[in-house]
């Protein structure tokens, strides 16, 4: 892997907090900030496409990810997403031929100290570099096939559907 | 993967600070911490079999570490190691058969705010699962093949040899 | 000053973040990791009084804070308390003889890495040992009269009324 | 308080690591970065004067402390110092008039996720705005008289001497 191909959606993994509005909003990528801080030996070049909670992310938006996966030089994308609706997202994405795609996100943001974001950025670039191509969830700390795993939102984890 | 087998032997990625001694020691491993915040969805053993500086490990401990991951009946082995002598361990494992290992570690302390120890260990666990059986080095983000790395002291990083 | 009485109120300082929700909801106090970690040379005596959004806080609330106040056998009291309304909570306490009473918060909950919390827990320990009795605001850093601060919602920050 | 004088000499609270050399040296003072991050209410003239451990303090870098405290326009003054030898540094600036003095440190990096370091800053911001002018230590959450302190290099702590 040389090039890895970044798309940011937005999601739990940005959000930020404002105390003046008493909620969270979601902030610029943060995934930036964690590739720098580990030093990677490898280029990345990151498409920061949108800013959405993941239940607001259309069919029109899965189309815009396709289409910006689709034309990316890279074979290796990583997408950050919102978790509600990732399995959908990733499904959207499958049959694109000959590009390994991981769609990540995060529990809690990434500016938690006990977040797991940093986590699973890190697991998603050693599975995107090391599987065939394809569609995979990564939650967890495992690479899910998209067909396979459900959210489970009252337990806030993956599993096998 | 249902068991990751963990083996920790120290280095920077354990070490703490002490004032009183003005000095670092390597305490107790920090992995078992790491995977609490992120809830993996599998179970792991965590064998800490060592604490020392990779410039203190013998071929009498490269054989111990080859005993424990040849008598794990985990399929996937994560070993947390010193960066200085990391290779040569790696490659004093090649030849497991039917095993995928990752060797891993961290540039500055994990108890450093700005470590890449979480990083490291989830890239470490996204590559294990999706590896062919062999042994490999994940440092920067990267997954190496032993015999074709080699620590750049100077820039501190990792690359190819 | 020997023991220190810490009664928190709940507030943004322990607001967690629940993803299923979407949303967050004030946690158990943090304030106890963080005197934790620092190692006080003192006692405290920790009152977990309530669990609110400062904008909830009522006159019966606030009357209840008052009587704890009271009892205490402590001449040094310390409040966690929401940013919206800590200034009103301060003038209602105002009169109580003999006790330094400060009233602190966030304006990031304590979880985030960057947040405001630890530092501002701090600011009012070091006040609230150097005082004359009286209550008092810790927040930006300032120690201020709640009948010559106001909180600026829009800029996020406490300063002179 | 309208303007605090900030002189850093180094000390554990500025060690990073580096892996190269295996070891920890004093970086660039880390007090910036946490006052950024607090948003304080009053103007901060950082001073970077030395970068030492608190060991290889000399009379001569005391006179020289003491000097830019005499010639510094500000009446309140914190000091960071590394915490084996605070305590004499505080006594050489004893007498100085209409001066707040607060000289405090960490016992752990501020880099450390865990470390005293903001804490401590708090604690010595919230002092040096609440006290008669004099010198004082500001460790453990306690604001100490320089006369009747002590470390206890084999708890790690400061208390009554």
């Amino acid at each position: 892997m040389k090039t890895l191909q970044i798309i940011t959606t937005g999601g739990t993994i940005d959000k930020v907090y404002f105390d003046d509005k008493s909620d969270y909003q979601i902030g610029p990528p943060e995934i930036g900030r964690i590739l720098e801080d580990t030093g990677v030996a490898f280029e990345t070049h990151i498409n920061a496409l949108m800013r959405k909670d993941s239940l607001h992310i259309s069919e029109r938006d899965r189309d815009l990810i396709r289409e910006v996966v689709d034309h990316s030089e890279s074979k290796h994308i990583l997408i950050t997403h919102g978790t509600d609706t990732m399995i959908e997202t990733a499904r959207a994405l499958m049959g694109i031929n000959n590009k390994t795609i991981i769609i990540t996100g995060s529990l809690k943001p990434a500016r938690f100290r006990d977040s797991d974001a940093v986590f699973n950025i890190g697991c998603s670039i050693g599975a995107v570099q090391s599987r065939e191509p394809g569609v995979y969830i990564c939650m967890n700390g495992k690479i899910w096939n998209p067909l396979e795993v459900r959210k489970n939102r009252s337990a806030n984890r993956f599993e096998i559907a």
